[in-house]
């Protein structure tokens, strides 16, 4: 089979791999329906992170079960099935409080962009649909592996509910699944950051309120002026560099929460969060937990989280996908094998 | 009259001061009846905060309205009344939101430990009881005023409800409080961190299911053992020194919440709560948006705060108050004018 290596910055090329195989009896094997390129494949593409010798790439995924291993009790091959980006069992006692991406015995994926996948402890990472989807579909359920899981954790670890003030920064796939999350949750002001007119009109079909297109200062004040001059009751860091992250503690009112799922570059002033009672949680999204819901509401088309895919490319493509998002001339790219 | 005035390290007075007066149409003069000495206060009798001249100290109070001015409608002489260690509007968008401790219009209190207190936002900031309180309720009121708000707070910040597992670190008042806040709201499995057979015996009069004498490698050890293997949901840190902030960290579970009331001495390792997805709230507690719900429960005689209280002096004795609170000697000092 053929799938996506990483061999360096600006490197990534289509090759032959061999074809996964069952090793663990809580293996399964999928054949890819549809992947993606994520905000994080593009550390290591932009040099940004260590490519020490190539390796298969890509972590986002939906697909049909060709194999299981005997352990396997919850799907089978012929389903359509979603997945996150991490594996984890669904039974062990940290899995069992929802925070599966911590799972005692889970771990992460690399090589999804690909034409079949080898996925280990299919049992508590597959979720199968209830049918095979239709076409329109399969986009919103690829962006359930990942950036709308991820969004949604943003907002469920910053505590939305109904009536909260909700701003989000960061307008790539992950802000803006926030902003659906927001939305879906019960927010009733939902301020998204963007300067890009393309992200605007994706946001504001999510549910965003109000658009803010500036930031530092001015952004402050345009967020406080649609927050009784207060901050928002909770803010969805969707970024992870320091000005981001600074930004949302800015923009928090005294008290408020703010939910973390931009990879942290850059420390938080706790000292000043304590003495304005302003809380932070967050993290790698637990997506096993949430996927029963989110596939239930992809499925009964109350949301549409596939929206992000501004560009469709063909697997054997995926160096141009890599390309487009880098050059941001997609917000996101999905392939199709 | 006569109240507490703090000079330098171990030195306190008490002396003659000027009858405080109303100077704004919101303030209230009360008579107090019962005050204390904070943790908080300790800082500068110890030397570890400055004094650079002569002020009057203490903010926890319990007394009866003397004098109103003309803008404070809920309260009128002769009422009992309770009021937190800030005093705030209530009116205002933070109040509102429930954070009285960031009133926009709000701020501290000293000069609490005195025979007669001047209490600014006197509508915003105290409750007056449904009567005159029974002898025996009056510690317990006190306590409202600051340690047992603390300790609710730390419980609230760190999310803690029905059947969850906590850990308190902190065997001071406030400590004590949160362990007793945990057991209201419902927590099942109740880890008091003491090294103190005093502390130990009011602990678990307060709920704690269990107590851990030891601290570091061999303390996490013992709480692992009590929380399936993987920390608490909810961490109380009741000190707020660095060495019981990070822990609190150790002692979090994955996607567990640590509730912070201690005042911070020490940062916190932001990136290491991100991939654990252990979040942080807390600061300051509003006081007075828990006082009606707590006045209430001590009123009714569903709890008992005031047992953290374990010495009585007069107030005219405050500078003993402060040596046995500085020794160890006592818990708690309360003082009686």
């Amino acid at each position: 089979m053929r799938g996506a290596v990483i061999y360096g910055p600006n490197d990534v090329r289509f090759e032959e791999r061999p074809d996964p195989t069952i090793v663990e009896p809580t293996d399964a094997v999928i054949r890819t329906v549809a992947a993606c390129v994520c905000g994080s494949d593009l550390w290591r593409y932009r040099g940004l992170a260590d490519v020490p010798r190539p390796v298969p790439i890509g972590h986002e995924y939906v697909g049909i079960v060709e194999q299981v291993g005997d352990a396997v009790p919850t799907v089978t091959p012929g389903d359509f099935v979603v997945g996150g980006f991490l594996h984890s069992d669904n039974t062990c006692p940290v899995c069992r409080k929802g925070m599966h991406s911590a799972c005692q015995h889970g771990g992460g994926f690399d090589g999804c962009q690909a034409e079949l996948i080898r996925i280990p402890n299919a049992d508590g990472t597959l979720i199968a649909t209830p049918g095979q989807p239709a076409a329109d579909l399969i986009p919103s359920l690829l962006a359930l592996s990942d950036v709308m899981a991820t969004g949604w954790h943003a907002a469920v670890s910053a505590g939305v509910g109904p009536s909260t003030s909700v701003v989000v920064i960061g307008d790539g796939a992950v802000g803006l699944s926030g902003v659906l999350a927001a939305a879906q949750l019960g927010a009733t002001t939902i301020i998204a950051m963007s300067r890009h007119a393309d992200r605007q009109a994706v946001a504001t079909e999510f549910g965003a309120t109000h658009i803010v297109a500036e930031r530092g200062e001015s952004g402050l004040a345009q967020v406080r002026e649609l927050t009784e001059g207060i901050g928002a009751d909770a803010v969805l860091e969707c970024v992870g560099t320091e000005e981001a992250r600074l930004q949302a503690v800015d923009l928090a009112r005294p008290g408020g929460m703010i939910g973390l799922v931009g990879v942290p570059h850059g420390d938080l002033p706790t000292d000043r969060l304590f003495w304005s009672n302003t809380g932070i949680r967050g993290g790698p999204a637990p997506v096993r937990a949430y996927l029963p819901h989110l596939i239930d509401l992809v499925w009964t088309r109350q949301i549409d989280p596939g929206k992000v895919f501004d560009l469709t490319l063909p697997l054997s493509e995926v160096a141009e996908a890599y390309r487009a998002m880098d050059e941001r001339r997609a917000i996101k790219v999905l392939l199709q094998p």
